[in-house]
């Protein structure tokens, strides 16, 4: 009775949300209407086919949808020197967090105004990491009465270490959760992607912290594949295809009481060549296999 | 003055040590002979090029060098479930710990009899991370007695988190610790390399704890180019032709009372494509502008 239990909460699909990175050839519209048809609740969203459409137009889809928004990608990218440069930045942020907002206002209830914060990586020609690494908590200190107003989470995402040079300079959860516990945990708090956090021994015990402190505002997953693609942003696989026990990354963190979607985002020319309402629905049917609870 | 003092310190190649991957198109004799022609006192060593000339002649010609030897590498691959595998490696080892006691105690006094363990990836269909760890500190149990027998000390090196799954699951430096910590001192070390840990959040904290506890077996320099190369164990540069701060790791080093040999360790194709002395003549300039303290 028990195993029965168990396999049917293994089919359990209802906190899938399909990242639309992950069928990238589709429009805004489009991506919406294919997460439906292969029977997804949630989508994570990205600025730019937003921008195409224009914000009130992606508000309108989405609220017509009835898909839940689990995060909106990207900010961040705080990591420059120049004074005009980081104002710019910073900006740009402000406008992503009004952007996430108004989105998560229109998605269906349950949905999450969560911004995804990629840090940015070292400056041309600066060797810096100490200093890159402080201006990421500056920058996000001066997001934070923005996000505040707007109820918008900002959420700092450590990426794999093999970005540290030329992407992003926090790289490993323990240290995304040191840059967040400066601010409130309603404004500030982690990413946790199975892809770049599955590889570090501590990644359970910083799970647990993050859950503790109310933290994990958002959970991807895609797998890690080896060889490593040559471009090496275009190295994540479904799940499955690669290296990772989901399962050793999907209990600690539902031990660690997050009750959020799951995102599904996978940078892989294979699959962004393919046809997105396949994609999607492989999607469903490895998120079924490796990921449901 | 105090100036003065500094640059003269900077130019200090004294404790450079020529690994000789970094040159692998000569042959052992050559090696030491393009080492010595380069003004370099020391040469970290693999087991292969001494295996072409056999261990003997490898001894012979080491000794009459006059050169240090500041570690061989490598052993290590202990991850295999199966148990003929596993025999196999550890018998491996045992032979490797052989070669490493007798070409320390054929090269210059304040040779280093050193055996770089490199822990192998996860088995083919296995994703146990945890297993794979595990097996790790099993097998070095295993060896202990060995090593201690012929005065060699066992130096587990983390390898870079993107090698995770198909090279070494030990992937910092902490980790790496944690692993040692289990073993006398004397035995069990760990090798601090550059190209591997420059990354990491709590590098100089684990530096730190490293030489507090006489850890520090060996350490080795390489930059961190990007784009990473298509072969991703290919992607090391000179120092000073990628992105890492080497006095960021060299003065900590130094601070947790590290007074060894400092190995440049570089596998690149182009590198191995031009003259070896040539290279050796540019590890010398470049160790003693970035590394030197």
């Amino acid at each position: 009775m028990a195993f029965a239990a168990h396999r049917a909460r293994r089919d359990d699909v209802s906190r899938l949300s399909l990242n639309q990175a992950t069928i990238r050839r589709a429009c805004f519209k489009d991506a919406l209407s294919i997460a439906r048809a292969a029977g997804i609740e949630s989508v994570g969203l990205w600025r730019e086919p937003v921008e195409e459409i224009g914000l009130d137009a992606a508000a309108a889809a989405l609220r017509s949808s009835g898909l839940r928004c689990s995060s909106l990608c990207r900010g961040g990218f705080f990591t420059a020197t120049e004074a005009l440069e980081r104002r710019r930045a910073i900006e740009d942020n402000k406008r992503a967090i009004h952007t996430v907002a108004t989105l998560a206002a229109a998605a269906a209830a349950g949905s999450a105004a969560v911004l995804v914060l990629v840090a940015g990586g070292l400056p041309p020609d600066s060797r810096d990491l100490v200093g890159a690494r402080s201006r990421v908590v500056d920058a996000i200190a001066e997001l934070l009465p923005t996000a505040a107003d707007a109820g918008v989470t900002l959420a700092v995402e450590p990426l794999h270490p093999m970005y540290a040079a030329d992407r992003a300079v926090v790289n490993t959860l323990g240290q995304a959760l040191d840059i967040a516990e400066h601010f409130p945990a309603a404004e500030v708090g982690v990413v946790v992607d199975a892809f770049h956090v599955w590889w570090d021994p501590s990644v359970s015990a910083q799970i647990a912290r993050a859950g503790a402190g109310g933290r994990i505002a958002s959970f991807q997953v895609s797998d890690w594949l080896t060889p490593i693609a040559t471009d090496p942003l275009l190295s994540r696989g479904l799940m499955g295809d690669g290296h990772i026990d989901f399962q050793s990354l999907v209990v600690p963190v539902a031990m660690a009481g997050y009750e959020g979607d799951v995102e599904v985002e996978i940078f892989n020319q294979e699959i962004w060549d393919a046809d997105p309402l396949q994609v999607a629905r492989r999607v469903v049917a490895l998120y079924a296999a490796e990921v449901a609870l």
